[in-house]
């Protein structure tokens, strides 16, 4: 399966993954199940990722898939991308309601008018659920702190394009400190990243990016992400050569998560915030769309770079 | 922290898990952060599972926290545990939409109103996935198939107990096939629980149980599984000796799935499921009550179990 520069191919390399077995459908766009292979090479890149990441000591955290609907509704995130939100609902009814609701079904009717808002939202990113949790603890220690993340996300985006999944799996390093020290851990990464795709032998390319802002309005703050230099992508050619994807991305958030949940530095200033994400699925496709899906006939430095040998 | 038999003590074992930075609160009851040591001790134990089932070389499928919504209604969960259930809403509106949901939330308003189900229902337990994804392979070959699963699971079950959260991991395997090949596969296991139990120091009771089914129709199914011994659980004292936590479950689903997705043996009968169920946060919380937040200060021979030496 060698890759194929003339992109739109997005329908053939699904096909492809299925029937190698290492993406398994499950009737619902951009939502599948993986074979054994296709973790153990997400468990070796997320494990190459430590290893780059091991000299800052970062504190290591794992949220789950859902986090608070009210530190959600207070992250800001439904101002800028409510379409890809995902709020998790449940049933409050009685066994009358449970009657109505079985019959719905058995008729092929809508039966989810009865369910309720629970307070959980699937995780957007696997940061969202950091910042309230810092900010809990009080002012920074003098130098900032450094964690270590990784949770499934969900972003309702339902898409053919294997890289364009609904749920997710996103590592991340969030840098929490002065606009210096966030700055530099940036710099630092984005030197990092193009390290990492250069032994994982993908090629790849270091660009300014934005987010995708909802609506008219969002346009302009997508404008002013970009015009600031405050998002870069490490963007690989996986399912078209023209719209490549972002395997890797660079946010620096300036003072915004500091200022909504109030984390302050040891200077009692509002502390900036950076994070560095990895797509672990996006990783791993690119590596099957470039060396193939026989692991075995992979390019021995990438083997042995994740796998330890040759 | 010593196990305290008085029981009814979740508050002050929750508490003292947040000191010791092992949970982390989300402001949300049920929903945790853990912290590396926690998601350690998980791995550990994750990989004790791997060692104890190698022999049945069993198909690794991994699928993510959600499942399509068309094969959940099929699958009969809507029946028996409604109150469960998390159906995945997302806003599908416009701009002035957006604005009206804006002004909700400034407004202290209710602004879920516009949130429309997906088709993406949060996954209940590992296995569900499964059954169609089985059925579409056509009929099972000779002695059946076995599965090795591990997803995060939702259950809308807010609770102070934290050995009773809404997103936890359930590891399962999964033995499909005849009802002889399915009953010996749950009994070994059942064995083997215990030895795994034993292997971590834990007090256990192997005892016959039933799924918590929803309403007054409920008790009699209830009472039918558990005339019928169609579910076990490998009990635990984790915040109560009186009500102990199930921290593995033995199911034994008889033609159900098999029925309900078109589940054929290769002699044409209609398949029988069973699946074997490993609570990871909850084995993770028993061994932190039994053996003390202090992994350094674990017996010996659980160390060896977990970690390859003491």
């Amino acid at each position: 399966m060698p890759y194929r520069p003339e992109g739109a191919d997005q329908l053939a390399f699904l096909d492809a993954l299925f029937d190698a077995g290492l993406l398994i459908e499950t009737g619902v766009d951009g939502l599948y199940g993986r074979n054994g292979l296709f973790e153990d090479v997400i468990a070796r890149f997320d494990e190459l990722v430590t290893r780059f990441g091991r000299d800052g000591r970062p504190e290591v955290i794992r949220f789950p898939p859902g986090m608070s609907r009210s530190q959600f509704e207070a992250s800001g995130y439904l101002k800028s991308f409510p379409q890809l939100a995902g709020t998790v609902h449940s049933f409050a009814g009685d066994e009358a309601g449970h009657r109505d609701l079985l019959a719905d079904i058995a008729d092929g009717r809508d039966w989810t008018g009865q369910q309720q808002a629970t307070d959980i939202v699937l995780t957007p990113a696997a940061c969202y659920p950091l910042y309230p949790t810092v900010a809990r603890r009080g002012p920074l220690p003098a130098g900032g702190l450094l964690f270590d993340l990784q949770s499934y996300c969900f972003r309702h985006e339902p898409s053919l394009d294997p890289a364009r999944m609904q749920m997710f799996r996103m590592r991340e390093y969030v840098r929490i400190g002065t606009p210096a020290e966030v700055t530099e851990f940036r710099a630092t990464w984005m030197e990092r990243g193009k390290e990492l795709m250069q032994a994982l032998a993908l090629p790849y390319e270091l660009d300014v990016a934005n987010d995708p802002f909802f609506g008219r309005a969002g346009r302009m703050l997508a404008n002013n992400q970009r015009d600031q230099g405050l998002k870069f992508e490490m963007l690989v050619p996986i399912t078209s050569s023209a719209k490549k994807t972002a395997c890797l991305s660079f946010n620096y958030h300036q003072d915004h998560f500091g200022c909504l949940c109030g984390i302050t530095t040891d200077a009692e200033e509002t502390a900036h915030t950076t994070c560095v994400g990895f797509g672990l699925e996006r990783v791993a496709l690119a590596l099957f769309r470039h060396h193939g899906t026989d692991v075995a006939a992979w390019p021995a430095a990438v083997r042995e770079t994740l796998w330890g040998a040759p």
